[in-house]
């Protein structure tokens, strides 16, 4: 934990670079306090059906989701979630101003009972490569 | 939001039209009085790695999930996830009459609080083309 | 139900065999005296942009969504989950020996009343292929 996973149209395929934005994501999350560097896994997969609104192929949506281990308190996860949405916001708004696209994000909590882990990503954070 | 969210098994690529049947999605959400149609936002992805009931590689599925802003009344959401779900098995009952799939639906609240957007989408559904 | 998604890391295609990993978490989904096995629905989809821990582009990661309708006891769930995650560590762990990899997986419930579903797999099940 924490997940982020984003969503988005294929029409904006070539139009973003959606390996730098989830980098952006990253970096943001990694300042963020509540959440642990080590557990951050933001990922996008582009969606090549859909039908959006009235059905005009042109519009299109990057729409993120953010799982995160239970426990943290509400106004911890609302000042996450805005920092977020901060930060994928100013990544799009220059595609914005000129296409119809449809930005969106949502925070919820995983149940600590029910979701185990394990992993080897802290023993190569310091390893040289 | 709403977001609508269909997954299906690779077998059924070729075999049925996901883009129509994201279509037929819209279609129907956009007659349901609760869902705003500016927000209306339906895709698909297909998986290629699947194990399905007995792990025979005959079986399929399509499952769609449903998320929406917290706030409807539960019979509101009822009505809805029921009038979404004829519609998908409409669609797909000529393909089921001779294949083995699995249909599912799933509607779960988006916390109101944990959810910014934004986007231009509105800003382009009047515009000529 | 219950479905199970697997979500992986680009850089892990064909290092893991994840339509063999589907089918051990098939098989230990069937071995599972809660889980019918008729809706049993295991599948993977591999993420291509993706920003991992410190940004490193070696590290991998590996997470499970499992969802199930609710209505099971809490140790009932808790010792699905700990079955599952198991047979899927083990089925990683010669992979994690080498490679920077975060193994996670989450169970959650299915609101019941907004879950509709149906289906031909039973149909299929016992008929000669």
């Amino acid at each position: 934990m924490p997940h982020f996973h984003i969503e988005y149209s294929g029409n904006l395929e070539g139009v973003v670079d959606m390996g730098a934005l989830c980098e952006a994501i990253r970096a943001a999350a990694a300042q963020i306090e509540t959440f642990p560097m080590a557990g951050i896994r933001v990922r996008a997969t582009r969606v090549d059906h859909y039908a959006i609104a009235d059905g005009n192929a042109k519009h299109g949506f990057v729409d993120l989701s953010v799982r995160l281990r239970e426990g943290r308190a509400p106004e911890v996860k609302q000042d996450a979630i805005a920092q977020i949405f901060e930060a994928m916001k100013d990544f799009l708004v220059p595609v914005m101003a000129t296409r119809s696209i449809a930005l969106s994000a949502e925070m919820r909590d995983i149940d600590a009972a029910l979701s185990p882990k394990c992993g080897t990503i802290r023993d190569h954070l310091t390893a040289a490569d």
